[in-house]
């Protein structure tokens, strides 16, 4: 099973007081860029797979979506989320991702947002996911660049990134915000073949860095250019 | 225009030595996981875009193909190509792959080997590909990978590959066989996307490196388990 890191005390802590998690959507530099990939939302059924604070499902129901499931593994961060709304069309649910079941042909949009990279096992929730969408439903997600979890010690040396174990698929364990976070490193080609052989089409990818405007409001941010920190996927059922 | 690199007296001396160039097809590691990639070419249209000596083209005879087209820019690498082979049946031609014209609907299979990083312009190809292939055609291709291409100076540093400049796109040049060798990087979503783009449908990606029975026999290769060289892409029609 997977690690449960955000319900770690001092991961949890250092979490909470992320820009992300304190401002939301607008904090995170790759927001605008997923939201580019999102269908319409307006009377739409959207699940959030890792919704942490809630913040997108909060933001689904402001772009007009009809309902929000937001799924996740952690009781602090959905008591915190269950604190911040009190729209009866937001529902959260406690589940391990890599048990879960959706209601069939019930939505119209799966999200997830830097989620997936902490799961062990994805073959059967992508193909949860693909039952749980409807015709012409969408799979948009998230997850750190694999040329960004690949390496054995992750860091910036003489302004370049390092990779090594790129092809070797397996656990990372780094601290971040606490000791012994594990993260699973995949390959792109295992992200999307595995997409398509659940029967997706790919419909856009991105390897995200930094506008030119981000990077004037936050010039700490152009290393990431170097190497994308974020790949996101966009999948049609 | 892209440089044609091929007619550099000493490029061309340097390539024609290589081991796929004296052997052929089986002395390229990523052979066999792009051979995997291909249709059945029994009774098939097929065209080979960078064709090179034509170890391709005469594969693809061999594999049962009706008729297959070699296009390359290197007057060279085509008069050694037709050299090698007096089957009726293989045509090759010289053209400049960004100005491209290909009959409509007259493939099966557009096939194109590490070529397509040395092309400034991808997207009048791309078009030109998808309406010569038939409906159910497919595009098969190899390129550099963006990880082995991206950095200013490409080269391992203690067991790693660094990169830099993952996501700033344009010519790189190298020394590889002569000085001032001109490949353009680009990223793997800038690849795919276009391909989508285009009308095509990701199939498979395969980022590759070599398997532990090619480690076995050729430690040497083991390096590239660190960061792919090589992407293969199919897409189809």
């Amino acid at each position: 099973m997977t690690q449960n890191i955000y319900d770690n005390p001092e991961f949890f802590t250092g979490y909470s007081a992320l820009p992300r998690s304190v401002q939301g959507l607008d904090a995170a530099p790759e927001w605008p860029a997923l939201r580019a990939m999102l269908p319409d939302l307006q009377g739409r059924h959207v699940v959030d797979l890792g919704c942490g604070f809630g913040w997108f499902c909060r933001f689904a129901r402001e772009a007009g979506a009809r309902s929000v499931l937001g799924i996740d593994v952690s009781e602090n961060m959905l008591a915190r989320a269950r604190e911040m709304t009190a729209d009866p069309a937001i529902a959260y649910r406690r589940a391990d991702l890599e048990t879960l079941t959706l209601t069939e042909g019930a939505f119209d949009l799966v999200y997830s947002s830097l989620t997936l990279h902490y799961l062990s096992n994805l073959a059967a929730l992508f193909d949860t996911i693909h039952q749980a969408l409807g015709p012409g439903g969408r799979f948009v997600f998230s997850i750190e660049h694999p040329i960004y979890t690949a390496p054995s010690a992750p860091g910036w040396a003489s302004n370049a990134w390092p990779v090594n174990g790129y092809l070797t698929e397996g656990p990372r364990t780094t601290d971040w915000l606490a000791k012994g976070v594990i993260k699973q490193h995949r390959t792109i080609a295992t992200y999307l073949n595995l997409l398509i052989l659940t029967g997706f089409s790919v419909l856009r990818i991105e390897e995200w860095g930094p506008t030119d405007a981000q990077i004037a409001a936050h010039p700490e941010w152009a290393c990431e250019r170097e190497r994308p920190p974020f790949l996101l996927v966009s999948g049609g059922r």
